[in-house]
């Protein structure tokens, strides 16, 4: 059955600093499963996780003895350490969730297994090099219209599903601001692909991935304690990755499937984490809608390295941080083929 | 109100064969604006139009009289006369629609108000040049999601709206042959913006768009009588109108709003028509995403004339029709030209 998955191909990793009570409404969609849980901030606190789940956690003293001196490309005191359980992980597929998200309810009421959808999405192709009217043509009960190339008609291996979220929606701290009791009550029943040569913003919070195919594109960057940003992990992964996908040939969906986003971040310490993303952002667009990767970089690993020369060259003058985030993509390409050598 | 307009802004524009009962249906919607009849095929033939509603017919007699050496530009035998309509038309904003088409329902079971959706549709501004996974930011209760570059929120002018059909879907003849008993039916509640650089089949159907910024680009090409191809009518205008709009800075929408689409045309006769487009296509699509215009080419008549060079220069090998078509297309420019003079 689409969708239908073992627990040998997929980990489920969620950042957190708090006890994961919000597992029991998962409990029927993830006991089957692993989970990866990265314990952010001090590692002498306690995280309490419900019975009955088969899980690993991960603390900083577990990151500074499995990376020794490379634990310096994964951040501290930000949810974007997550990644660390991409590098760990030796599953073929992720889904990556915050604790603050809860199960969704279609609009008939029936509560929505988020990861089910994500690898139905992952397992079937994406279309990124021409637009289908009707949504995912591979659905139930749809296809491709007429005026779709037929030889477009096969696809290409999907490398991430970007689900949504019912509830809360994912905005800025200027928006927050602006529209503090908006709440997203629309549930759009369709998945697509985002076309080739399109940037999105990617958000973390409901979030999956082929990593056998895309998992060494997806760092989160430099975010949180002793850096100059933070809430643009996500952003930052998603460019890199989108790019990544586009020069190997690998789809990018967004839609379905939603959960329920209980609670929206504090706005003011919101703007002190992203303010200055929110100008540098204007920089990177584009820089990433014109960046441009050579035919011999034939894996993640090979695009991200030539990416991070780009970053440092091109970036690098806006500040020095993008120096600092280019030597730590490096890095984490090191850690990644150090934890996950090839052919392995 | 978002959406109204009045009967000096939008014309409806409405190919057909035969007598039009299938406007009684649409009287609360259609009543208070204007139509424009394309008759179809013999112009002896009388075409009876429900009393009330306030209407010019045009049958080829009329094309011939006011085109003259011109109307072989207009296709005979085949719904895409319908661009004699836009021709003609001295509206803002053009809504075409099929004579099979009837009015849909929303899921609560509401009767959808097509035109108005398609003119809300035109009258907010597009976002290409960045993918909003919540869909369109403008629409009430959504915005742009964090991560959305604020230099790109004001969004570009909408030249286009697509909507879309419940019931029968818009497929080809060899997915026809294949799913005969196939209908659509999930309302997917969303419109978004086609990204810049990405092609679509567009579909006539349901169709409206803003004739001041992108009329000229809607030409429907040389289909029906004496022509080697049909049911390639709107997808030639698609691909040239989104060409044409990418260069320009328009944007293209498509999603809501649904109507329904009662009856499937013969597959057997759509595949006498459409077979040659099925294997032609393959060598169109690489031209249209490959196409480039130049600087000067500043309104959408510059580029419509340059795109027919580029059509005679690069797809007249394929078949000497792509020749005939060019010069059609050159044609059409004369006639809009004359029929609509600059600064008129």
């Amino acid at each position: 059955m689409l969708g239908s998955i073992s627990k040998g191909e997929v980990d489920i990793v969620i950042p957190t600093i708090r006890n994961l009570d919000f597992l029991e409404m998962w409990r029927p969609f993830f006991e089957a499963y692993h989970l990866i849980i990265m314990q952010d901030g001090d590692p002498s606190n306690v995280i309490k996780v419900p019975e009955g789940f088969d899980y690993d956690l991960y603390n900083r003293n577990d990151i500074n003895r499995i990376l020794g001196p490379k634990a310096h490309c994964i951040s501290f005191k930000d949810g974007s350490c997550r990644c660390f359980g991409f590098l760990v992980s030796k599953k073929k597929y992720i889904f990556t969730i915050d604790d603050d998200c809860f199960v969704a309810k279609d609009p008939s009421g029936k509560e929505i297994n988020a990861l089910q959808k994500h690898i139905e999405n992952l397992q079937t192709p994406s279309t990124p090099y021409f637009f289908n009217t009707l949504y995912d043509p591979y659905r139930e009960g749809t296809d491709f219209v007429r005026g779709y190339p037929f030889s477009l008609r096969e696809g290409v291996p999907t490398a991430v599903s970007h689900g949504l979220w019912l509830n809360v929606p994912d905005y800025d701290a200027p928006t927050q601001l602006v529209k503090p009791l908006e709440r997203n009550t629309r549930y759009v029943d369709a998945v697509m692909t985002i076309p080739k040569g399109t940037l999105f913003p990617m958000c973390a919070m409901n979030l999956a991935f082929n990593r056998e195919l895309i998992g060494p594109a997806m760092y989160f960057g430099l975010m949180g304690e002793g850096q100059p940003i933070g809430r643009y992990d996500d952003m930052w992964a998603g460019w890199c990755m989108k790019v990544v996908s586009d020069h190997l040939g690998f789809g990018v969906k967004t839609g379905l499937p939603y959960l329920w986003h209980n609670k929206a971040s504090n706005p003011f310490v919101n703007l002190k984490k992203e303010y200055k993303g929110l100008f540098w952002q204007e920089e990177l667009i584009p820089f990433f809608q014109s960046v441009s990767l050579p035919k011999d970089c034939t894996t993640a690993q090979k695009c991200y390295i030539e990416l991070s020369k780009q970053v440092k060259a091109r970036l690098g003058k806006i500040d020095e941080y993008f120096n600092k985030l280019a030597d730590a993509m490096v890095t984490w390409i090191e850690a990644w083929e150090e934890l996950n050598p090839s052919g392995a």
